[in-house]
């Protein structure tokens, strides 16, 4: 894919840039969905909840997408007997619901129409896990990740046929959404997992800044520049093309330990400062970091284990997109948190780009002292539909 | 308390507006806590994020306060041996964090500093349950609620010594608050519960409106515009004068059920149109319900049983301060949803406003076919205190 084409799919995707328009007919869907006149307070919403992202494009919103306050990742497995031509009618029916539901229009079967009036940014995205191919005769372009030596996956947060990604600014909206998906869902799948996750509101950071996760780290600061290059793919089998594959890692924080770890040892496990994110050898967050300077004893300033040295990709084209969440469960009867990262990454090609890095923060990464992987699922990301197509479509029926 | 007293006393408590003054010396604390200047990206959250919410004042922050868009409710429960020496410690230890975080400084233990540095309207609300005063051997204001005929209760999402309310418009906000809250509190007390809730995001819905719940309805039309009349206290234990009390309950919404009921079905229900909020009797949210009202057929327009006529205080002073969240839990492997409604009301009276309008519920609300209390717990709020003292200070000391 040409940097012309690409330029101009970012811009259709509404990927490169936050859309804040005004839904178009929303009052008149309010009107319709009442069957009377709307009086001002049921439109009354306004800024961050009447903003759209658009649908349509040659890429799937949400991943090039600003990132959203709130997202559920759903995990759906397929009930026994689901073949090619139930996905198909699975994937026409929650496509619709996207297609609707993202623009601020209810849901066709749609119980609670007022509940779906407010976008705020809401993107719905799609992807197919190894087992979702199987049932539809196609040949999975992802498999499960190896294994490494710090996983400790629990089923609960793994694998699934499905995924659906929501996410927008409004946590209400994401409720309506998932519910609509899960409803629509039910004679097709069940629920495998569900994961809920948070970053700072809208309006609270800075557009293009990089969020703090629960450690206090900012998380997220090497993302790739060029995604033609690094995301989307361009080449394998033709469904794909314009799609991507992601990996969604569950990554539980001991905050009780990370607690007794001090300011400096926080930053010589990460090998950048807390209050900037310049990484130790730099005074701004995005300097690149110098992983040859010594200190005056002879050692590395960012050591050896350092996260970010581990999980640095020597190839820069290499380089995966990451979009994480941070969630925060119910805390314990002693307190003890069960909070972390939803880790998600976007890249062309897990096993060349994920699976390194993975490997290398596995082998020795000094953060691993304070998390554990508990959760691993891997998905092919179908290109964007057409406004008659929808997700899939060239996949599932070649 | 004369109206000109409260009039001062609600701004005094930044109460009666959204307050969105930047934080005074914001910037000063990330360079202390950095112990280096810090470069802007650090100081980047503007808006929705700096907007503070007064500590101090003759009543405590969160009830009075415009509803923020996320809060967690945590209920503690007291270790064993636990007396009034060690209550007023907790106390002090805890009124400090919140002092502190609520506007946007960290907590002095924070191990986590730049995660304070946007405290989004934060409040953290303290309310002691009968517990807790028998533990300080002081009279209970408050005693649990009567038996109703339609609870459900679970121990789980019951009672509790010492409630802790917090509330932003930035669920991260949220989040390092109560874990500060919870670290600080674990010599003293275990977590019995904790109830994660939300409304629309700030900036999605015009302030004053109503917020709709997960079944669609506005929610909340109904409050007392005169809170010295209805929700302040005024006269009893010296200690308790400009608290209130607090009831919380669990309330489950039976979706799955209420899928099948039809517009006009669920409008019959409520005793209001979904749409506008209006009565049936109406044309806007606000109007009055007109009781007496019949249709053609000699029935009355708003039911025998509807909610809004079952649920209305005939005393317009005696009207409770609704504050209500939505809840959203994992959906089940089958779909079905575990969401409701975190009701959550201030009363100056729980015996002579909540109970009797509880009771006429329980005995008959056509919405009791979809929705079932699962929890239910009574807290004193004690009054706000002043820069020197601590919550509870009045009621703990006398």
């Amino acid at each position: 894919m040409g940097a012309a084409i690409s330029r101009r799919s970012l811009l259709a995707g509404g990927a490169a840039l936050p859309v804040a328009a005004a839904v178009p007919g929303r009052q008149a869907v309010a009107d319709a969905v009442a069957g009377q006149a709307a009086t001002g307070k049921v439109a009354a919403a306004a800024g961050t909840g009447d903003a759209v992202e658009p649908f349509h494009g040659p890429h799937q919103a949400g991943i090039a997408t600003v990132p959203q306050a709130h997202a559920v990742f759903l995990g759906l497995d397929l009930l026994p007997g689901t073949g090619k031509e139930a996905v198909v009618r699975l994937m026409q029916l929650l496509t619709d619901d996207a297609r609707r539901l993202t623009q601020g229009r209810p849901a066709l079967a749609d119980t609670e129409p007022e509940l779906a009036v407010s976008p705020a940014r809401l993107t719905v995205t799609f992807g197919f896990g190894p087992g979702l191919f199987a049932a539809a005769g196609v040949t999975s372009p992802v498999r499960a990740l190896p294994a490494f030596e710090t996983d400790r996956l629990q089923d609960r947060w793994s694998g699934g046929d499905l995924l659906v990604q929501l996410c927008a600014d409004d946590p209400m909206t994401v409720a309506h959404a998932l519910r609509m998906v899960v409803k629509d869902a039910r004679a097709f799948a069940k629920v495998r997992w569900s994961q809920r996750g948070f970053r700072r509101a809208a309006g609270t950071q800075a557009p293009g800044t990089t969020q703090r996760n629960l450690m206090g780290q900012l998380d997220g600061t090497v993302n790739p520049s060029n995604l033609d290059r690094s995301v989307w793919l361009s080449d394998g089998p033709e469904g794909m093309r314009g799609g991507t594959t992601m990996v969604l890692r569950r990554i539980r924080m001991k905050l009780e330990q990370w607690d007794a770890a001090d300011r400096s040892a926080r930053e010589f496990t990460i090998g950048r400062r807390l209050d900037t994110g310049a990484p130790l050898t730099g005074r701004n967050e995005h300097d690149e970091p110098d992983l040859n300077r010594l200190n005056q004893l002879g050692f590395p300033v960012i050591a050896e284990f350092a996260h970010i040295r581990r999980a640095r990709a020597a190839d820069v084209g290499q380089r995966i997109l990451r979009r994480p969440y941070n969630y925060d469960e119910p805390v314990g009867a002693d307190g003890t948190a069960d909070s972390g990262l939803i880790f998600v990454s976007y890249q062309a090609d897990i096993d060349r780009q994920f699976v390194p890095v993975q490997r290398r923060l596995a082998e020795g990464d000094l953060l691993n002292e304070w998390i554990t992987p508990i959760g691993s699922a891997v998905f092919a990301i179908p290109p964007g539909c057409a406004p008659e197509g929808w997700i899939g479509d060239r996949l599932l029926t070649a």
